[in-house]
């Protein structure tokens, strides 16, 4: 979207602003809900950061204002950089592209378009102050980054599902006599733990629960509690006992008597970012529903040759319904793989060229 | 080994030649047997490439001999790369140490010293008609590449086995009803054929033939045979029928009335570089011997919840049992992943730091 003028290209400095915006998101994301984590970074007139900013607690001052109340009058004349477009709306906080203004802001960068109809239009009403304003400049990281889950809330109506699982090589979560632990090492582990902390609900199914008693607290690396503990979500109709380790008091805890995929999610609206770990059927029926928009699949260079798969009865029975993803990303954590995989197009073969069967067996 | 006098540090254009050499000895991999795959590179006076050879098939000349012949008098005054130290000995063909001090070479580089104590020796040789000698540059690109199962069967007496499976993300190698053409894409299948071309021997189970009665032949891009065919060998106590792919003229075919790894590896001491391709009790086996001195894991991004998984049996009933693996390397094929992995210590968890249960479910 053009402006009145055209602004120029993110200079170096402000390509490096937006990388410390979006890491400023990251750090408060799963603490601002129903609020978009966003980051905020404000350079004066000669390119140096002088303030950064994060979105408060609901009802707390939004990035821009907490960024432009760090710099001050160091704001003048500069440059503002935020992950998402500055709102425009009179909410329990002041409009923050009026804030912007008024600090006397001359430039604005933001990455991603706010599709929040009251919230949208802040491009617009910087421009005909006579700011420059330039959108979409690393956008992808921002809306597979912080944004993630918030974006897909606003786009489908509901929460953002990330199905995690560790695995061997040969797709197994636990040996044949139920053991488990650990099947990654211990960098994998503490990237679950970091990611825990920053969601706002982790599903299990009853079955896990029953078998593993697991406590689902996002952990710090010295065995601490996280600051932000999500909800622990037990979905199934068997009974778990009173005494289980998810019912104790360092998190909320919901219980839902059903494992319909549809009813969880309905459950689960007000918590936009949603983890489910388990067990391999509870991951079978969302991944048959299609309520899976994330895969963290952390595969362990490690065979077992029996124990239980990670996931069972997706409704797949034949090669050519297998539910096929895109991948993302892929990471090394010490011994250990991190895909990041989106879904794909379903029940469609990877594609042929020049193949037939004689030339692959 | 420093010589009488120090050799310089590899320049850039000898480390250039180290590439070419490899990629050479890689051309005829799988061509060479009994002598291993070696490339060799002659540079000019300037540091020009003026020659390029490969280890002949048996009885031809080797490497070196092809790449002087190559350089002709440009050879007088210039290095050679080669990544395996040059013969000493008066085999089928005359030592190669000599032909370079003949040719009027001046530096010789290699990479991987002789372990054959017949033909080792070649670097002193050289070093004592003055020549300057410099090993061990570009080591673990030959170690890892083109000599590596020759130089397997050097130190350990018998063949290196690489075990090849292509799986879903949940470690499946075919649907519920069997179907697994295919999981993988065009990517990966092209480079499994390429793999083959290379080697010495394919084995399969009588099980895979008679579920999928595979060619197993190294196939072309286009569908032909390529040059080099491996020896297919069907091992196993079932009857497969006369009528078997595998039966056909494409490629020699052994039929071992066996399934004990260690009787089938005795059976292949004369064709080093193996691949092992299935199915999963065969792998079992083979893993739960030690018998595994690769995996070549091809992981495509899909799930499947059902089917047959990539190995069964491999002698691990707990958690602390699991074979462990080093990654060698991961690549990207399209839209998979091929992992390359080696045998770590057997039994042995990964290393806790920090952790306990409480932190870690």
């Amino acid at each position: 979207m053009p402006g009145p003028r055209p602004a120029p290209e993110p200079t170096a400095s402000e390509a490096a602003a937006l990388r410390l915006a979006v890491d400023a998101a990251e750090r408060v994301r799963g603490t601002t809900s129903p609020n978009p984590p966003v980051g905020a970074v404000i350079l004066d007139e000669s390119g140096a950061v002088v303030g950064v900013g994060a979105t408060s607690p609901v009802g707390g001052p939004h990035a821009e204002v907490m960024a432009l109340r760090a710099a001050g009058s160091r704001a003048r004349g500069g440059t503002a950089v935020v992950t998402l477009e500055p709102c425009n709306h009179q909410g329990r906080t002041g409009p923050c592209a009026l804030a912007l203004i008024e600090a006397g802001v001359s430039r604005v960068l933001f990455a991603v378009d706010d599709p929040h109809p009251q919230a949208a239009g802040g491009a617009q009403t910087l421009r005909s102050a006579g700011v420059d304003v330039l959108s979409g400049f690393g956008a992808r990281d921002v809306e597979l980054g912080p944004l993630r889950a918030w974006l897909h809330r606003q786009r489908t109506g509901r929460s953002h599902v990330t199905w995690k699982f560790a695995a061997s090589l040969d797709g197994r979560s636990a040996a044949a006599d139920g053991t488990s632990q650990w099947i990654t090492g211990p960098e994998a582990r503490a990237r679950v733990h970091r990611e825990r902390a920053k969601l706002d609900a982790i599903v299990v199914g009853t079955g896990t629960v029953l078998a593993d008693d697991p406590w689902l607290t996002a952990r710090t690396p010295d065995g601490g509690l996280a600051d932000h503990q999500p909800v622990r979500v037990v979905v199934g109709e068997r009974e778990i006992p009173a005494s289980a380790r998810v019912l104790d008091d360092a998190a909320p805890t919901l219980v839902l008597r059903t494992r319909d995929p549809l009813e969880v999610v309905a459950a689960l609206a007000d918590l936009p970012d949603v983890l489910l770990e388990g067990g391999p059927h509870l991951a079978g029926a969302f991944l048959e529903a299609g309520l899976v928009d994330r895969i963290l699949a952390f595969l362990s260079p490690v065979l077992l040759g029996a124990g239980a798969a990670a996931v069972e009865d997706a409704g797949v029975t034949n090669i050519a319904q297998a539910l096929r993803f895109h991948r993302e990303s892929v990471e090394t954590l010490g011994p250990d793989l991190l895909l990041s995989l989106t879904p794909g197009d379903r029940g469609v073969g990877a594609e042929d060229e020049n193949e037939d069967n004689s030339t692959n067996n």
